[in-house]
């Protein structure tokens, strides 16, 4: 398969590109240093890439971001930046696929944890990532047919932790992590939210 | 209670201020034609509201529009403006709501059945009332101890599935709907999607 993976450079995003490439003719993406240049919030660079691009049966998306921070101290912008990175960015990723992916092919965007699991500081993290993982849900039924669009939730990762201070035993490992993206590319399965499981 | 009630002119928010009149003091509210002028999308309106209402027990809302429409034919601005208003309007009304509600009051925002079960049309409906509910989950944690915080999923409207030319019997009439804003006045519950039992 040709695949398009969004985030290349990122933690997860390596270890995907890592995991694929064996099987699979990985493009990689990313704002600086992959093949192909993208700013998820900005709608028009990822119209830019897949015009570059051309068609994939298969696009990943590692990337988007969203910002934590205790409810009273985020701004209005806190707000702002997330939804148009991590949410809408991966939205227009799907929205604007149309004709770059082929027949029954398969669109895989990331969520997360905190969707269901908060904890303080995860109030827009946790908007961004359940309205990703409403998206893939409503994007499956009426994308029938033509593609599959699923969403990767992570969990904790080991990487993170440890770079928070945390014990990285409590986190799943980046690279077992990937092992969940490559589900969405193998199985039948569309409008589903692919939990990680740990090692 | 001294309760506000958001949205007191719509479909919803007129039951609810029918049910909950007969034993508490209800401040109404919404764009036009209540006690309060309120533009849920425009924050500097929800804090001139809550200036002019002083302090309540508890702020339910039942306003926030969404656009629902196939997911091909959503234009970017039908997602930037229902992610505005259902969204980060129902959001900006709990950020703001810090010296205007009693220690241990009740805010009540209302997501809908889409977030989960989707159906053609609804895919910035569910990013929305996903994003709600997330919220609710983290903002209850974060503000322990202050304010309850949760949400009301209404499912199907009967009077909305009428207008739609569709069984009024396949849904729940909105006085009944009302009542499930009524739980998170008295149960003392945060953080929660409270679900409407039909009849």
């Amino acid at each position: 398969m040709r695949v398009l993976i969004v985030g290349a450079t990122g933690l997860i995003g390596k270890e995907i590109v890592r995991l694929l490439s064996t099987e699979h003719q990985v493009i990689g993406a990313s704002r600086h240093g992959s093949d192909l240049s993208v700013d998820l919030a900005d709608k028009a660079s990822i119209v830019s890439m897949y015009q570059q691009l051309g068609t994939v049966d298969a696009v990943i998306c590692a990337a988007g971001a969203a910002k934590f921070a205790p409810l009273e101290s985020l701004t209005d912008e806190d707000f702002a930046f997330s939804l148009a990175n991590k949410l809408m960015g991966q939205v227009n990723l799907v929205r604007c696929s149309g004709g770059h992916v082929t027949q029954g092919g398969s669109l895989t965007l990331t969520s997360g944890i905190l969707s269901l699991h908060p904890v303080t500081g995860s109030a827009v993290v946790g908007i961004v990532n359940a309205g990703v993982e409403a998206f893939v849900r409503s994007a499956a039924l009426e994308l029938r047919g033509k593609a599959r669009v699923n969403a990767v939730s992570p969990g904790w990762v080991s990487e993170t932790l440890a770079a928070m201070g945390q014990a990285y035993s409590a986190g799943t490992p980046a690279a077992v992590v990937a092992q969940a993206y490559n589900r969405s590319l193998v199985e039948d399965i569309t409008g589903q939210v692919i939990p990680v499981k740990k090692s």
